[in-house]
């Protein structure tokens, strides 16, 4: 009999994995108890992530889901752990040191035994300063090796990331294998390498299914000596999810561990209400593509669980690419043809852009760019002649060091244009905010609550957190769940020929009365906002109406893309008017495609004397933005 | 660097493993050339299985497509093999021994290079003539290793099974993971004994992706010096499928073995064309389902495509015993605590029956068995009282040995029975026939064909060729197809409320040219009988007109199960008629329920005074099928 192989199920993950929420607190605690007697389980991922977000999403308190979700397999002596975003905590964005600080005071409080830490970029300045705040708060810290395969991502970089964390106090280290794009014989290597310094670092292994390498890793880790291994389970295995624990527990038995026994009847029981979770609201989330197992992306190196937007994308591009080469007698792009043009342009584009490990966002970012690449070139423009102000900020190091070289073409881009590289560490960006928090709760009457968690709830997400106070979160979120859950009916029945179906939803303004944390609120909702509750710009300013376009009336701001207009990125910037003065190179808009926003600057100064168009407005190439004089 | 690793793409497997069907010869030459481009396959998967069995369903010549289908491999030098069911021939049911032989003469001529042969049960008596025959045909002899888990299939059992097989002349050994269930670590520890002793015979890994493991697999046996892998590719790769050709590539390349490059422009082509195949009909006869993975059946070891009928069969189950329930005042059983009873029930018959491979029909057998038994003990009836005739065939040695042994309890019930076991070669149950079919032919002035190819055809596929002769299977198939479409169609368009939808088909029969083999046919077809084509028993005799029962006609004999009623189990028995006398423990007729025929026996005798139910028709438990006076 070999060692022990101890399991994780990351529960949190399996739902974020496969769609946008995780159950609510109440369907956590019932589900809890059957987890623990399925006698398998050292561990259970429990929050992180998306986690406490998606509550406030609910119009819930984070708060009370983690402490009350967590308690039971502490009192079982099962270890909780959650996922942490390094200098970005529990959101996308950076987060200011004394926030990040109180942020695993909170969560231990909470119940929460271990934080897992990553930084997309592999940026060890982004992750020390959770160690020390994580042991300092009385937690296990786990600092994750985020995996890519790129010629730079070799076995001997991540070995040597492993060692600094290791020195730097990381009690544990995990290979996160979160596209499951690592290769099952070189993470073994990684994990020796490791082992062979420090054999008593427990080691943790957590993959995702995609492109179908993982079972063959894990095996692989756990000869190597790996510790824990994370698992998911039916019916939310495989696919963009993870091993499921049947497979895993069988593999290892048969090769000799000592692994734990599974209650098949205590997993059916899981098993059955994960179903249930879903059937209740949680499938309406979920895209049964998630499910599938996707080996295409292999090449470019891009994860799986992108082939769904990457293909919408590309159908859209076609449709572009067509009706210009339909104009100049070209032969026609198949999408095939598309498709391996994309990737050969990813394989360009990567190494240029200094390899980012191929995870969201940057996954994104280079996919995004080698697409516009290939839509400009065809366009007769140059390549890099549209990059987006997301894309450009990793580019110059505001999100920590890029893993390999920008090259020299960017590097001069970006002084041509005035862009200045970042060199210092990025936390020095964000100052400390927790005063400037804990003062607004004051005027506003709120709670700081226990162990401080409102003030860190509110610091760490100000705008959800707003709206689940004030009961807007929980409106919106039922509001949504009723619209996709008439849709759903209306597409399952067979409408008549001549009416088109329509779905029922209010169209004035409703007052409602909203239960918050026991509490009644009267809130009022227009639910004509609520289809837009997700758009990732929440706060448009209504203020700019739609203008007509005259002709004649100024030189016209044509739109570079197709996609969808907006006059600010997020709330907190000032749109142009009509009447402004703009000068050459000024923001003038963004046109939002593929979930980046990309900059309209003017060409020329003047005064804006139209804008054509409201936020949110679908637009397609050349069309006429706003007109300036 | 390591050795070489090899791969095949196993063309033919990847289509049947997903549906009914493989693509017409006219598909299949036009794709050939963008697999060779591909430059990566060493070999390809052409034939055998039911590949020439489908195309007579097509109407079409199985030795013309074998013949253009093989050779631009050959040309191109790349090898290719057929799947050969060793006593079963291309067939489900025993081939005479002259009839075997010419099938490895006839392939070899018509461009298959190997012949990987396979016994469901793993006895190598029913295999060892495969290897003289196909060897003295100038074909290489690839015999097969059925993977099963249970404890008697040890490594020691694979390792003495693949040793055998070599002494009597096999040349090259499969791992035959057909379910994909054999654990890695043991597959690895099963080639590593195999090339101990043989370092020079090739072995060769085929798997399916199903519960997960065969990635790892795949790692393992080419660590132990496996020289080939199968391979599939995308759209249809995993699920009951195979791992994907870049996804082992990839994996390999990692591990430092030498593997061949792939040439991505001509992957993307092949991919298109499996698609436009599955757009043109092949996706008709395709469930989405078949792309997942499945691990839930790890536990009673039941291979993973059996999930969609497992679930199909509980629910009709779940409904009669709560049906059965309710009557009694019981509490309701759900379909979770049924599925764990039949886990349960599956892990208690499997030794009991010998565990045979559990791969088709004996997981079916299994199961089925397994269902009978929860359902009969839910009646209060005893295990074991209801063992379909097939089942018994398997257990009294008629397809070959049992691995196992079989339970005492159920030697005795044969005896009882008066069920006769058979310990002798199940070839010599079958004599010669040869003489037969060239007679036929003769008499129907049909040629041998080149390489006596059309006799053998023939022989193998009695009921089947002649459809194809006759015209009547090209007609059906397209009706089929046309059927399925119209339906699709239907789906996809909303239909009126008030309107049932209806698809258009002649109801009366048609006259119509057919082609076959560039002649043309003269044939009438009654569209009526074209939904039932796909059926197990396609001539049922219609001479048995429903009698209404008569009360007090006679004693009635009721449906012992759920099903359809059919008179005989194939159209060579003699239908009991109306008038008939019959003795006790005499065969009535049959319920087909889940794939078996259930044979149901008088337990009186006396005379049929009715017979109160079509072919084909559903019948309930406890329906009265026929009166006996």
């Amino acid at each position: 009999m070999k060692r022990e192989i101890k399991f994780s199920l990351v529960f949190r993950d399996m739902w974020q994995s496969a769609g946008k929420y995780v159950p609510r607190v109440d369907q956590l605690v019932r589900v809890a108890p059957a987890i623990i007697e399925m006698g398998c389980f050292a561990r259970v991922e429990t929050n992180g992530g998306g986690f406490e977000q998606v509550n406030l999403l609910f119009g819930e308190n984070p708060n009370k889901a983690v402490r009350e979700w967590t308690k039971p397999f502490h009192e079982a002596g099962i270890q909780t752990h959650m996922l942490d975003r390094a200098l970005n905590g529990l959101r996308m964005s950076p987060v200011p040191a004394d926030v990040r600080q109180l942020f695993y005071k909170v969560k231990k409080a909470q119940g929460t035994d271990i934080a897992r830490t990553f930084c997309g970029l592999n940026d060890v300045r982004n992750i020390a300063p959770s160690i020390k705040y994580a042991k300092a708060a009385g937690m296990i810290s786990q600092c994750s090796l985020c995996i890519t395969h790129s010629p730079i991502h070799t076995v001997e970089y991540y070995t040597n990331m492993a060692l600094e964390l290791i020195e730097l106090g990381a009690d544990e280290i995990c290979i996160k294998d979160m596209a499951g794009i690592g290769r099952p014989y070189s993470l073994g290597q990684i994990v020796g390498n490791i082992k062979a310094k420090y054999p008593e670092i427990p080691i943790q292994y957590h993959s995702h299914a995609g492109p179908g390498f993982n079972v063959a890793s894990i095996l692989e880790v756990c000869n190597a000596g790996c510790d824990y291994i994370d698992v998911g389970m039916e019916p939310l295995s495989w696919g963009t999810g993870h091993a499921d624990l049947l497979t895993v527990q069988a593999m290892l038995k048969d090769a000799g561990y000592k692994v734990p026994e599974i209650n098949m009847e205590a997993y059916m029981k899981v098993r059955s209400m994960v179903q249930e979770f879903m059937d209740d609201f949680l499938g309406l989330y979920i895209s049964p593509k998630n499910r599938l197992m996707n080996s295409l992306l292999i090449g470019p190196g891009l994860p799986g669980g992108m082939m769904g937007s990457l293909m919408s994308d590309l159908e859209k591009n076609l449709e572009s690419i067509n009706k210009g080469r339909t104009k100049n007698n070209k032969p026609l792009m198949t999408q095939d043809q598309l498709l391996i043009k994309l990737f050969d342009e990813v394989a360009f584009v990567w190494p240029r852009v200094g390899y980012p490990p191929l995870v969201t966002p940057f996954s994104q970012y280079v996919k995004n760019l080698a697409l516009m690449n290939v839509m400009q070139m065809e366009k007769g423009k140059e390549r890099w002649s549209m990059i987006a102000d997301d894309i450009w900020d990793m580019l110059l190091g505001k999100a920590g060091r890029l893993p390999g070289k920008l090259a020299p073409e960017l590097v001069e881009k970006a002084k041509a244009e005035g862009r200045e590289f970042f060199e210092g560490n990025p936390q020095d960006n964000y100052p400390d905010a927790l005063d400037k928090y804990r003062k607004l709760m004051n005027e506003k009457q709120w709670e700081c609550g226990q162990d401080d968690e409102e003030l860190f709830e509110y610091a760490m997400h100000p705008a959800q957190y707003e709206a689940y106070r004030s009961g807007k979160a929980k409106v919106e979120f039922l509001a949504d769940v009723a619209h996709r859950k008439a849709e759903k009916e209306e597409a399952k029945k067979p409408a008549p020929h001549d009416a088109p179906a329509t779905i029922a939803m209010p169209t004035t303004p409703q007052v409602m009365n909203v239960d918050v944390n026991g509490q009644t609120y009267r809130v009022t909702v227009a639910f004509g906002d609520t289809t837009n509750a997700a758009a990732p710009v929440a706060s448009q300013p209504a203020s700019a109406p739609a203008a007509p376009a005259a002709a004649g009336n100024g030189k016209e701001v044509l739109s570079p893309l197709e996609g969808k207009f907006f006059l600010v990125k997020n709330a907190s910037e000032a749109a142009v008017k009509v009447g402004d003065t703009v000068k050459e190179g000024d923001v003038l808009c963004y046109v939002e495609a593929m979930k980046t926003y990309n900059a309209v600057r003017a060409e020329f100064g003047g005064t804006v004397t139209a804008i054509c168009l409201s936020p949110g407005d679908a637009v397609s190439e050349d069309d006429v933005l706003m007109t300036i004089r």
